[in-house]
């Protein structure tokens, strides 16, 4: 195979050389356990988890004794929903989540029905767009916990956070933000959007997997989820990852200083790719809002052609992308999840049975305006050949063309 | 400082060349997601985490199947704790814990006590072996989950867990057993064990930071206790860290390997420093069985010497050492945690204004003779010393010489 793109940046990013090159010498010589701070050999980890912690901070202008380092995206989310929403439930047990959250903030939430709690879910317009007010309306005396995703990973969509805020502010209700899609992608600052809690993953933005961090905003209470010896200030028990949270601290740093020229050379990448294959395809439909959502993110559904199909033959012909996002390949085939279709595209409106055709370029780094231009060249041939093999479509189009 | 000697493994150990080496492809090129194994780029990650399963089920004699890949062992004694007790609370809630257990089974136990279960604490003798007649004799109709740790890392002694797994089996209990301490170290087999469950941590074996497993025998329900993307069969969620995971593998492979030399040359060094320094410290008291004991781990107690200061001593002179856990230095403190004592030390009968005094120094492969009899040569110096310095014990000592 001589080309190779990897547009499924959603699933996952390249760890970028200078984070490695942070990362390495607690590979190596910097080995010591930072809870053994009382010899050498623990005190230059421990000093490398300050540092990382205020690299975290001052990516989201938090302070650093907010950041409570996790093992990723999704043990952020589980930490922030079930630990704030059982260190609330004075108020109430009711737990307000957008229908398009992703499965760890909406299967943690759920979780807890099993203690007597409530979830109830906010809807999306078609664009995947929340409206505040319908925060506003759904939000009640029992609610302990309020859930909107910054960005969406399946259609890239942004949400007005700060309008949201300012509802469950007025009414004393925590908000958790999942941030995982967005941190490192575009500017994520915790004052500005209002939020009590934020979470992120260092694979996201070109970190080390397995790192993450929750951002809790000083004075929220949280139960932890994990016990042990009391680490990260007794929020989240067990020996650190230093060499991952040293990692996830070098890409915060190199995320912050590059976000500018990276959002505006990804927007005319991603704007080029996107309407490039509305112009070509016919029978194209965009996913999410067209312009309010992440810069390297391009989604949308095919009609008469099967979602798995498009995605195969785009990797054989070099092109990595995503059909729904990574997480929920898991549940495919399992029965109790056998979920036919994303939630999330169920949520914007598209019909089950097209939801197959779903797919998701996420754009990164790495990428030219010569991978775009031989996608546009190659997707539409694709699509082409993928309708003439399938006599089902083929009977579907002649009426349409 | 001219010496450097690292007598603290049981905090960290030094990551393996060998396994850095396999880590490295996985934090270079491939750097796909596990999940994405639709296009190329998930493909290779995918492979790596289905030989890393291998790996480690090979090590303890279990089933690729049975292994849950985790964050570390904090999170594999959560898991195994909390999902397995709440997942047959059918059959009562009463957990029983050893009382020398990690914080992390301890504490993981005791925030079931939130959902209505009840901690039940099975005693140690002055050796740091629990009776397995105490397991019979305390497990009852109510007994859900019994914990008993393999080894522990405070004092080292081993436990007989086949004849307490013999009693748990005939009750039809599930046994957990925190082997965070022991795997790599000496030889673990599920089969022989006969444990339900069992933790393990890379960390302890010349693996990376942030990776661990639960074993847990086919058949044995658990609830998951981090919801998301469905990893790990649902088992637990989240993006694979997969470098961590290729490391795991890897060095539970070389530990196998290279067992028995180990085990063998760390007896003798261990017998020697334990030995060596009884003869020539007064007032020096073993922790823990002399003998059924960890193969690099030599703990105990000196009467009339601060521990801190003991250590801070040891490590002016380039030995680095441990005074209780190092999980524990979190607690210090910490008021609603302020223990004055190790609960392991107070568990075997050290009188509470001693454990201060207690030392654990704990060998692994980059030791040597010289390191021993250079500490051989050392200590007694440093007790000599901090004696003579403190007026208050000065006058302790008078009457005992």
């Amino acid at each position: 195979m001589n080309k190779r793109i990897f547009f499924d940046h959603a699933s996952a990013t390249p760890l970028d050389a200078r984070v490695l090159d942070a990362m390495l010498p607690y590979l190596q010589e910097e080995f010591g356990n930072p809870s053994s701070y009382l010899h050498s050999f623990g005190q230059q980890p421990c000093n490398a988890l300050d540092k990382a912690r205020r690299q975290v901070a001052a990516m989201i202008n938090a302070r650093p004794d907010e950041i409570i380092f996790t093992s990723g995206g999704t043990e952020a989310n589980n930490l922030a929903v079930k630990g704030i929403a059982l260190a609330n439930e004075g108020k109430g047990k009711e737990i307000l989540v957008s229908e398009i959250e992703h499965y760890s903030v909406l299967f943690a939430a759920q979780s807890l029905k099993r203690w007597g709690f409530e979830v109830k879910y906010l809807p999306v317009d078609k664009d995947g767009l929340l409206d505040p007010q319908d925060v506003r309306r759904a939000i009640n005396p029992k609610t302990c916990l309020v859930c909107v995703m910054q960005a969406n990973n399946e259609i890239g969509v942004i949400q007005d956070i700060p309008a949201i805020s300012a509802i469950t502010k007025k009414h004393g209700v925590s908000l958790h933000c999942d941030a995982v899609a967005s941190a490192g992608t575009i500017p994520v600052d915790v004052q500005t959007l209002g939020v009590d809690s934020l979470s992120l993953s260092a694979q996201q933005f070109y970190g080390p997997k397995g790192t993450g961090a929750l951002y809790l905003r000083k004075g929220v209470k949280i139960e932890t989820q994990m016990q042990g010896g009391h680490q990260e200030m007794g929020r989240r028990s067990g020996t650190e990852n230093v060499a991952g949270i040293v990692g996830l601290g070098a890409a915060a740093e190199i995320a912050v200083q590059e976000l500018p020229q990276n959002m505006e050379r990804l927007i005319v990448l991603r704007d080029r790719l996107l309407h490039g294959l509305k112009e070509r395809i016919d029978y194209f439909n965009i996913t999410g809002h067209p312009t309010r959502r992440l810069p390297g993110h391009v989604s949308f559904w095919v009609e008469f052609v099967e979602g798995e199909s498009l995605l195969l033959c785009l990797d054989l012909e070099g092109i990595a992308s995503a059909s729904g996002s990574a997480c929920s390949s898991n549940l495919r085939g399992q029965d109790e999840y056998d979920l036919a279709a994303s939630h999330v595209l169920t949520a914007i409106g598209v019909p089950p049975e097209i939801c197959h055709g779903s797919i998701a370029f996420t754009l990164g780094q790495g990428n030219t305006q010569e991978d775009v231009d031989y996608t546009l060249d190659v997707m539409p041939k694709i699509v082409a050949r993928l309708r003439q093999m399938s006599p089902l479509y083929a009977d579907k189009l002649r009426p349409g063309k």
